[in-house]
Parts: structure tokens; sequence; C-alpha cells
């Protein structure tokens, strides 16, 4: 089809098309002419991969490119891939500030959660979390140890749950890895405020 | 304490408290003089709630706007409050585009998993839903009934901790769902990842 077509079907405007092949977020199509490309499927699901990690993920463009990278380069072993998988997560979504020292408690209770529950201890994830714990606690919000620990105990469920999920083919299992978790993220959160309004009136009284 | 105090006391730029002031975020200081105003602890919290909001949580200012009108006028009694809060929530977040008609795939699903485990139907919440549901369809995201099965038990885990953390006291009791919840989201996200890597572990091998 003729980038018209690409439009048509994805219901994505020429301009913006020109736009991410400009970028390099669309790989060009196939050239008929001087000036004329024919595009095809694999143009048609890029462009819809795009759109859902730019408005529904909410990612910066340079973001999607991180993650579209990734998946366009898969590692040959399904250990690697899971590696990769996280960098490309990690990269699209920034590291918190590094904390000031080592007595910082907010780092100090991430580092304990995580050896605690035999987690990842990738440094860009625990000064994330390390900054959350910071920013929640300048912001008057209390997050004690018990509360953390049930919060850690409902993302191994998810975790578990994303993880039966994950196929065996390296370019497929790495494209549910990341775009999978980003697309749910959203999800997730949808979740617990409907599950909120129940669990308060266990709580308080219907 | 002077403006410059209070930018002092919370690393906020008097260019920035100055626009907070105008635009209805930071309630004005007492005055001492027709160009002259003092502020107490009350704004130095309120300035920290702001940039917690808009940092850490990623809002708006005119989400930001939402939640502190819900939070400076809190309902007399618990229900009302939990209902509040809610509306706050979503107020400030927005809802999913309605979907097209009432055979829409997302919709159902969304309105079904509600209804198994008894959860809110506030349309914005399952507009919401059915969104992102139609959002991660169109990336080649698979979200099987068993896998959201999965991350409902999940969000009631953590519903049910997020409510022990409410105070009995409406205005701290509303605070707490509202900036609590908005301020842990990303830390529910970051814990997702750190579980992912040991899952991944455990059914790769490492």
């Amino acid at each position: 089809m003729r980038i018209s077509g690409l439009a048509a079907t994805t219901g994505v405007a020429v301009a913006t098309l020109k736009y991410y092949l400009r970028e390099g977020l669309l790989p060009p199509g196939t050239a008929t002419s001087r000036t004329q490309a024919t595009y095809d499927e694999a143009h048609v699901s890029r462009v819809r991969l795009v759109r859902a990690l730019t408005e529904s993920a909410g990612l910066s463009l340079g973001a999607v490119r991180e993650v579209l990278a990734a998946l366009d380069d898969p590692p040959p072993s399904r250990h690697d891939l899971l590696g990769a998988a996280h960098h490309a997560l990690v990269a699209a979504e920034g590291r918190g500030r590094p904390g000031g020292d080592e007595q910082d408690t907010a780092r100090r209770r991430a580092r304990e959660l995580v050896a605690e529950r035999g987690w990842c201890d990738d440094p860009l994830l625990v000064d994330r979390l390390a900054e959350q714990l910071r920013a929640a606690d300048a912001a008057g919000v209390v997050v004690s140890d018990d509360y953390l620990r049930s919060l850690a105990a409902a993302a191994d469920l998810v975790a578990a749950a994303d993880l039966t999920t994950v196929q065996l083919e390296p370019a497929a299992a790495l494209r549910q890895v990341v775009v999978g978790t980003l697309l749910t993220d959203p999800l997730v959160l949808t979740l617990r405020r409907m599950a909120q309004v129940r669990a308060s009136q266990e709580v308080f009284g219907a």
C-alpha cells in the first residue's frame, strides 16, 4: 500500500507517518519510484506499536526508540533476552536520582527489601525505588515496612502472571515482556482503584 | 518566613512559587506590607505536595488543582470521603475514550471482570480499563482472561494493604488515599520489574 493507505489503515495522519519515518521509528517502505514507496503489514503493526507506546504507555519518542532498538535486535539466548528486556524497560523509563550517601534511609530500605525477597538488585531499579520512597516521604505519605512488604507480595503475583504470558520464541518473548509490561502498567493501576472501593466498603461498611 | 525562605526550605525557585500562587496551587501568605507576605509550615508542606504530585506522580497542573480542591474540602462522613477520594483520583487522571458500542469486546470484558470480583463499576473506571485492553490488543499484546484474573487478584492484595494505611480522621484519611495512591503507583510498577527478574529466573533458570 502507499503511505495514504497506511494512514487509512492505522488512522494515523500522513504527516505523522512521515515524521516517524524521518525519526527512524518506522523503517522505510520499498521504493517504487524516486518519490514513492509501498508499505506492508509489518509497517501497519509497527505504527500501531508506536502509537500504543506513546499514547497508552505514555513514553517519549526517545524512549520509544530505545524500546524499538531492543525489539529489533533480540539476543540469541533466553537468558540474555530477559536481561535485554529489562535493560530496554529501565533505559526507556530513566533512573531515579542517585541518593546523597550510603546512609540514606530510602536507599537502605530499598536494598533491604530487594535482599529480603531475593529480587533483582539492578542499581537503576534500586535508585528508582529509593527515589520513589523519598518522594512519598516528602509528600507526607507514610510507607511502613509492613505496607511495603504487602506491595512486594502483590508484585510477586503480578510477575508470576507476567511470566506465564512469555512465549518460547526469543523475538516474541522479548516483545511480550517489554511491550506487555509497558502496556499493562496502566491496567494494573486501574485495577488497584477498582479494588480499593470494595476494600474500603469491607473496612468502613457500605 | 518570607518567600525567599520558603524557596530555601523547599528547594523550589521563587519564580516557581510565584507561579503556584498565581495559579492558586498555593494559598496566599499573610500580608505584612503592600508587597510582602509571610509563609508558614502549612505552605512548606503544600509546596512539597505540589512537587510530589507533579514530579513523582507525573500529574498535570490541572490534575493537581483537582486533587488539592478535593483535599481542601473533605466531606463529613467516611463513606462520602472514600467516594470523594475516588472522584478526585479519577477526575485527576481523566477517563478512557468511551467505546463505540455495547458489543465492544474490551468493554464487555471489563464489565465481566468487575462483576466477577464484586468491584466498583464506576463508568469512568470501566471506560478506562476497556480502553487499556483495546490499547494492549492494538499493540499485539495478548491479555488472556486468566492473566487478567491474576492481575485482579494482585490488585485486591494491594487495595487491602492500601486500606490498612487509612487513618480515622477524615481529612487525613482523604489525603492518605488520594496522595498515597498517586505516589505509590510508580512504586508498585518498580516492584513489578524487580519481581519479574526473579520470576524469570525461576521459569528459565539462572
